[in-house]
C-alpha cells in the first residue's frame, strides 16, 4: 500500500440524515479536528438542496446516480446527477491527483450501531476494519459487494466506504451516535497517518464480517401496498442471528409470518424508513470470519 | 353530557406519520372493527397528497390550517388550505349534524408511548383520559390550552383530542406501537358506548395530568443555525422530572448545557423531528393531579 494522501469526508449525501451533515459543518468550522500531518483531509456536503429542505433527496437519491454511464451522459439532468457530476469533479479532478479514501457519512433508522459498508474485501480497508472493531465493539463491518457498474459515491474511489450509524430517526440528530461518529472518524484518521508512518497498529488477526446476500421486502397486496410490519421480535435486532421459523413481519391483522429460509441469516438495515420505497424491508448478510 | 352520535378518527393529518394512516386504511378495510351500536364512526385520511410522497406537508402544516379566519378565507389556495376547507366540510357538514368527537392519530420521534393530547380541561375528556390511564399505564394526559383562534383539526369540534404515539421515527412503522394504538382505540370507542348507554367504566378518581406552560428551542447561532442537540441524559426521557441544573443539551463542541428554571418541569415532545423548524426542541410541562 502506497502512502494515502487525500481523505474525503462527505456528509448528507442524504440530506435528512442529520449527523453526518451536522460533523461535516463542525469540520469546516474547526478544520483542525480533522487535519493530519501526512495527508490532506477535505470536506464536503453531498445533496445541498436536499440538506436545505430536510429531505432525503430532490428528484432521485443522490447516493445511485455515481454509475459511470449517468457521470459521462450529458443529457441527464435532474438536480442529483447534476450535483454528482460536481462531486465527481470535486473527488476526481481532471489533470490532478484524486482522492485516495472517502468516508461517505450516512445514518440510519435500523439499529446498526457504528457500521463500516464496505464495496469489496480490499485488504487494506479488511485491516482497518478489524482495528477499529477491536477497539470499540459497537462497531460492525459489513461487504456489500457491487457489480462493476456502481452507483455509490463512495465507489468512485477505490478506498471509498460508508458508515452508517443508528437506530436514529430521519431529520433529528441523537448526541450520543454524534459523538461516537465523531470519535469513529478521528480513529480512522489517526489510523491513516500511523499507516504512512509504517507503524500500521496492531490488531486481532481475526474480523467477523457480514457479507450481503439479498433482501427481503415487505408482504405487499397486489396493488404493492405494504401488507405487515417487522415483526416485534426482529425490530432493533440487527446483526442478530434469524433462525428459519422465527418470526419476520407481523401483518396488520396480528398474524406472525416466518423466516422460510434454510439456514441461518443475519438481518440489518430493519426497518430503515427509506427502503420502504425501495422495497426493502431489510438486508440479509451472513456472518463469517475472515483472517486480516 | 347527551349522546356521543358521531366520531371520527383522523390518519395522515401528518403524511409521514405511518401509525395512524394504516390504521385508517384497516378500519376503512375492516369497518366492522369500529362500529359500535349507539354511535357512527367516520375515518379519513388527512393529508393526501402528503401521504403519497411521504411527507409531513406538501406546502405548508395541514394541522396549523383550521383558524376560522383561514378556513373563510377564498384567497388561501396552498394544497393543505384547500384541504383543509374540504376536511371542514365533511366533519361539519352544512344542514347536517357535525361530528360529535374527533380523535387524530399522529406519531412522534419523542418517546411518548401513549398520549392523549387534550385542548381544554373539559370534564368529559378528562374521565375518558382517566378511565384509559388506569386500565393501561402506558397511556398519558397532556393539556395543550388553545387560544380561541384554534388552528388544529382536533379543534374543528369540541371533543377532538390528538393521540401521540412514540418513540417512532417517521416514515416507520412500529408494529408494537401500532398494536396499542389499535387497542387504545377500541377502548375508546368502547368507552363511548359505554357512556352513550349509560353505564359509564369505574374509574379513578384522580388523574394525572401534564400542562403545556411552554416550549424550549435550541441553541442557535446568528444564523439561526443549531448549535446543541438534546442532552443524552435527557434523550427519550419525556415525561420526567427536569429539575434545575439537570443538563438539558449537549453542544456539538461537547459541552453541557443546563437546565436554568427555578422550579421542576416535565418536558414532552423532547427532540421531535418536525419540531427543528419550528424552533421547538421540547414542551415544557406541570405535571398535576386532578380529581375527576
Amino acid at each position: 500500500m502506497s502512502q494515502i494522501e487525500r481523505v474525503a469526508i462527505v456528509g448528507g449525501n442524504h440530506g435528512n440524515e442529520l449527523t453526518g451533515v451536522h460533523l461535516v459543518k463542525r469540520f469546516q468550522q474547526y478544520p483542525n479536528l480533522i487535519n493530519r500531518a501526512s495527508f490532506e483531509t477535505l470536506t464536503l456536503l453531498g445533496n445541498l438542496k436536499a440538506i436545505e429542505k430536510g429531505k432525503r433527496y430532490i428528484d432521485k437519491d443522490l447516493n445511485r446516480c455515481f454509475t459511470n454511464q449517468g457521470l459521462q451522459n450529458p443529457q441527464l439532468s435532474s438536480y442529483e446527477d447534476t450535483r454528482a457530476k460536481v462531486i465527481q469533479q470535486i473527488l476526481q479532478p481532471p489533470n490532478q491527483p484524486f482522492v485516495d479514501v472517502i468516508v461517505d457519512l450516512h445514518s440510519t433508522t435500523a439499529n446498526m450501531g457504528l457500521s463500516l459498508i464496505f464495496s469489496d474485501m480490499h485488504p487494506f480497508l479488511l485491516r482497518l476494519g478489524a482495528y477499529l472493531s477491536s477497539i470499540n465493539p459497537l462497531v460492525k463491518v459489513c461487504i456489500h459487494q457491487q457489480s462493476k457498474e456502481d452507483s455509490y459515491l463512495r465507489c468512485l474511489c477505490e478506498l471509498g466506504f460508508a458508515i452508517e450509524v443508528g437506530a436514529v430517526a430521519q431529520n433529528v440528530l441523537n448526541a450520543e451516535l454524534f459523538q461516537q461518529t465523531e470519535q469513529l472518524i478521528y480513529a480512522i484518521l489517526d489510523y491513516f497517518e500511523r499507516c504512512n508512518q509504517g507503524n500500521i497498529p496492531q490488531t486481532n488477526s481475526t474480523l467477523t464480517l457480514y457479507q450481503h446476500i439479498g433482501t427481503i421486502d415487505y408482504p405487499r397486496s397486489a396493488r404493492q401496498e405494504i401488507q405487515a410490519m417487522i415483526h416485534p421480535q426482529l425490530q432493533f435486532r440487527d446483526y442478530e442471528p434469524l433462525n428459519p421459523g422465527d418470526p419476520m413481519f407481523l401483518t396488520f391483522e396480528g398474524k406472525d409470518i416466518f423466516y422460510e429460509g434454510v439456514s441461518t441469516v443475519y438481518p440489518i438495515f430493519i426497518n430503515e424508513a427509506a427502503y420502504y420505497e425501495k422495497g426493502i424491508a431489510m438486508h440479509l448478510s451472513q456472518k463469517q470470519q475472515e483472517i486480516v
